[in-house]
């Protein structure tokens, strides 16, 4: 196959066009100034150390220090760099090679959602209100990995709350953390976003009426479909133009709720643990929510992410043995005439 | 499209099957042990650290540190982790998802590769010899995330060294830990591993004659196509039963050169930068080497990965400039006849 096709498709996916060739990118570089190593440790290229220090449980911190002072790593550590944000109503990693959260995690109760009758959410007592909120970039992140308002404009998807807008009622400003595209993902709306998938959402947040503490993960998935040749390949769209935005073909919410086995010993816990794997693409309103039901291990692999310890996986219940596995379908409205604030693709301020 | 079929696929994708609902995922789980609160911070469920404690530059360890005691990371930090592996010969960062190298990082010199006529290798003095190296998996990676033997095992790949072999001489155990499979990735064998890319790799070691430091980064990418709907989508294979290795599309070679401007001051440096970007497919012996030239942005972006500081950008010389940008074909034999050493693919151990 001609490679200089490739190559050109290739380009425009990631901002620049080179089927030009070399000339174009040979030419269009800056004047070149002598750069001396003394100062080349120091001010022009000092090695930028933008992630951890230590990159696993197996990695000292004196092997990850001889590896930044390794001529190796002269001119920089390259990543990736998992950033971490930390949110009022969550925390989440963002994965900059895809343009959206790696995961999302959230701690719900009674007391968070406002629903307790005894507690006020913890925040400044003005609740969050999602009229009042507006999808913006992430300017923490750094702007050549940034998920842009533009490429999800007119691009077909839904801009999908990984951690939902109704979870983070603590305050307007921790509802507007949830609008920051670093917390979204290219979702399909009518079918998924605006129906099943919320119902999801409700689903977990009615966990809090079962068990007292309620921890759920949110993650973008890329999986396989096996293809007529016996091979498995996994298709994925990019949205923007140039294409920027990575299109998930599935999401996974893992939930871990806890409640204490008896009100004599509330320190005593019963844990629950399930992960749902739900395709983004329209789900029937009557598909049945332990149809989605997935080893926690499945979601792991497929996502390179530990989610829970040995000991927790072995010594919790599945949450559908715990309470109800199933969804309330809530459709108010005609969502092909009435949509909902999910559905608000709007222009990029 | 039916939501069973996708998730059956997924889970053929990662290991499980679980076609069959939550009725056998249930059933599997073990009895429950109740898991005290008190316990769950220490011997149960410790927080899992496994990642850096700062989580880019933006990040302070006061932020992180707060995130890590936070009720939403209770149950412990997910990752990603980005498994940094200091070698003999090279550095890597791991990829738990794609089952890959992230990147490949190597420092060469005349010497390095035991061709300076004044310095040994400063290994062992025992030199390397590919045919006393086999392929192995890599054990200081979870078992649950490594990439297997039996993957590569009749998938119609090489086993495609991201540091080749012959870039680490210093010493029998250098050269051995260049068949780890964290260093491989899987790339078309006959006219890309076995000839262009090998090609690229010989021009790479080539540049020590002209640099007195080259710096060599291999990255593998996951490039779109604009398919006839105007969509950008990313296609890969998976490798392996169950899947579990992914396929790049592309690889990307950086490699930023220096030497010194004069001989009367060594420490003042001329740096060269360039990147290619070759399709994993066959590639005529007779493509130029600069129409695969990419703009070092382009792979940044692409990649998820900052491999130079804006000053090393701004004060380099395009590699082409510097020195001339084409391969030399090497065909000892018929390829596919007399298979070299990089096409060996034997059954696993």
């Amino acid at each position: 196959m001609p490679s200089s096709a490739i190559i050109h498709a290739a380009c425009f996916a990631v901002g620049a066009v080179v089927g030009g060739g070399v000339v174009s990118a040979v030419a269009s570089r800056k004047r070149q100034i002598p750069i001396s190593t003394t100062s080349a440790n120091t001010s022009i290229a000092p090695p930028i150390i933008e992630m951890g220090q230590s990159g696993g449980a197996k990695l000292s911190s004196a092997v990850s220090a001889s590896a930044l002072s390794s001529p190796v790593l002269k001119y920089g550590h390259p990543g990736p760099v998992p950033d971490l944000l930390v949110r009022k109503a969550y925390t989440a990693a963002y994965d900059r090679r895809l343009r959206h959260p790696a995961w999302t995690a959230e701690h719900l109760t009674l007391a968070s959602l406002g629903k307790s009758t005894q507690q006020r959410p913890s925040g400044d007592g003005s609740g969050g209100d999602r009229s009042n909120s507006t999808f913006a970039e992430d300017e923490s992140l750094p702007a050549m990995f940034r998920a842009r308002l533009q490429d999800y404009f007119r691009s077909g998807y839904d801009r999908g709350h990984m951690v939902p807008a109704a979870d983070a009622k603590l305050s307007q400003e921790a509802m507007n953390e949830t609008f920051l595209l670093s917390n979204i993902a290219p979702q399909v709306g009518v079918g998924f976003n605006r129906h099943y998938w919320a119902y999801l959402e409700d689903w977990c947040r009615r966990l809090t009426g079962s068990f007292s503490d309620v921890y759920v993960f949110t993650i973008p998935l890329y999986l396989p479909r096996k293809d007529a040749d016996g091979k498995f390949r996994v298709t994925y769209e990019l949205i923007g133009s140039p294409p920027n935005v990575a299109v998930p073909t599935h999401f996974a919410k893992v939930v871990l709720a806890s409640r204490p086995l008896s009100p004599s010993t509330p320190d005593a816990l019963e844990i629950s643990t399930g992960a749902f794997v739900l395709p983004n693409a329209i789900i029937p309103d009557d598909a049945p929510l332990e149809g989605f039901v997935t080893p926690v291990d499945v979601v792991e692999r497929a996502a390179g992410l530990n989610l829970f310890s040995d000991a927790v996986k072995a010594n919790s219940k599945h949450i559908c043995k715990s309470t109800k596995c199933d969804v309330v379908v809530r459709r108010f409205d005609d969502a092909q005439k009435r949509p909902d604030m999910r559905r608000a693709i709007s222009a990029p301020k």
